[in-house]
């Protein structure tokens, strides 16, 4: 079925997502089944602009613009519309087709409304803290297959007793300009950076950074400084990970603060907190934004109607 | 003699910066001068790819497509790379020239590497403070207009004795999805995040958070926690500002973590200060990233690497 798609006969229903700045458009609409003529299938159809390279600007005077149109221009600047003869080792757009698409690709492609929450420590216990609890196992098995040695022995850069540190699946492993790492601690008694403590992880998470900087020194020339290392809260798992990425690589979502957590700010709390008592991570508030579809939204929105109501 | 710039004529010489992500492309190179024939001028040409809009996929079945490459398919998915018709109202990219470009321009658009630093409170006291005060007030003049009125006075939103808030200057001012407004402290004892206490600042930034939810729900609908609001530290100027920005806004820059810091983790931390005594906005080390050509990149680097040398 796959094999006989014919895009032009598409027939578009609604736009599910558009996002200017990473030039992408999800759309949902049918596409003809070849086994039932009268009952066409839903088909996702996502299409990606592009990329230019610098191939475009250093071909400039050997013909690869078609047309140019001046929008305007004032003292030294100048800006216009360009279209580009075709060629076929720049095609227009990548598309990506899903075909039949279900009620769940569906919603994982429609653009989600985000709430921001403010998660005091009275919430965290009611509502967040069983939620991670309830997390199903199996959707960190890959964490246990890695911890374990059956997944990824290869990839390992750095064993030490209390994390791994290897290539993010999210990487190319080639372009270092995007280096993305990821640490996993080898433990299970950090569901997430609310469990973090002085004494049991501050020297932990201080030689975690010292082995991080020192793999991408090694391997790829990158001095101190020129990594990022972040905590996501909420994480996508709660097996406690740090993520690891290039200074250059700017505008992922995962960056957002709200979501990303330095891992220099959480060592500086840990290290203002008195050696015994609760630990600022357990006192503090903390504001994130939650799409529509995480298992977080409802409960998280209910309770803070509620506390909204009581107070205005 | 910018009416007579011809894209053809572009002598490409090197790339300044590219970025996948946002589809842009800067390089350098020259254009003819037709005043001195034997010295051509300095050009930067920025190119930025056009986003797709929804009529792209609307038009599917009326031809938009040229042709279509199939790259590979498993299961119900499969990929493709496009080439779509010439159209006179979808250029393929919008370029931005910029014709003499001085060493300042070089350098504004050329990618800069970034160092993660760490603040602790005596390099604050030491390097930062005195950067901020000696800092030229006259590019904080456009503070100061809006401030007394002299600017953009029709288009405050709210005004409390404390500060204002208007539309940001990279807002459309009409796309609500991507709404940016800005809250502007109307008070100069406040020149940055370091300088916020729990007495005589906690009230007021709760205040301007309550004023901020309310004029987005009066003036666009947009229910409490539909807008992230977050301060910048390292900001580009040192008057007190708070950024307010729809939860719908992804990947921007100014939202990384590093330099964006939520208001509400903010207001959270002065929160759990003692009522007296010195603030954690004084005592935290803070990590951000640091072009090569901020003004505080040199001092900074050589005090950290000083740091790293004694400590390892």
């Amino acid at each position: 079925m796959t094999t006989s798609i014919d895009l032009k006969e598409f027939v578009f229903d609604r736009v599910l997502d558009e996002n200017a700045l990473a030039h992408t458009l999800a759309v949902l609409g049918t596409l003809p089944s070849s086994t039932t003529p009268f009952e066409p299938l839903r088909a996702i159809v996502r299409f990606e602009r592009t990329a230019l390279s610098a191939t475009v600007a250093s071909q400039l005077s050997s013909g690869i613009l078609e047309s140019t149109k001046q929008i305007g221009s004032t003292d030294i600047y100048s800006w216009f519309f360009a279209w580009l003869h075709k060629r076929d080792d720049f095609p227009d757009v990548k598309i990506y087709v899903i075909c039949p698409a279900t009620e769940v690709h569906i919603r994982k492609y429609t653009k989600q409304d985000v709430l921001m929450v403010r998660e005091s420590p009275a919430l965290y216990q009611s509502i967040v803290k069983p939620y991670i609890l309830a997390f199903d196992p199996a959707r960190t098995q890959w964490v246990q297959d890695i911890l374990t040695g059956t997944a990824e022995a290869s990839n390992i850069l750095n064993a030490s007793p209390d994390f791994l540190i290897l290539p993010d699946m999210k990487w190319d492993t080639t372009n270092v300009s995007t280096l993305y790492l990821l640490a996993l601690y080898t433990h299970s008694d950090v569901h997430c950076m609310r469990d973090l403590r002085k004494k049991p992880h501050l020297g932990m998470l201080k030689k975690l950074q010292r082995d991080a900087w020192r793999v991408v020194q090694d391997k790829w020339g990158i001095g101190r400084g020129g990594v990022r290392m972040y905590i996501h809260y909420q994480p996508s798992y709660y097996h406690f990970h740090v993520h690891i990425v290039h200074t250059g690589h700017v505008g992922l979502n995962g960056m957002a603060v709200g979501q990303a957590h330095l891992l220099d700010d959480i060592i500086s709390l840990l290290e203002l907190d008195p050696d015994d008592g609760s630990s600022i991570l357990e006192r503090m508030t903390f504001t994130y934004g939650l799409g529509t579809e995480h298992g977080l939204y409802k409960p998280m929105a209910a309770a803070l109607a509620e506390v909204h109501d009581n107070v205005d």
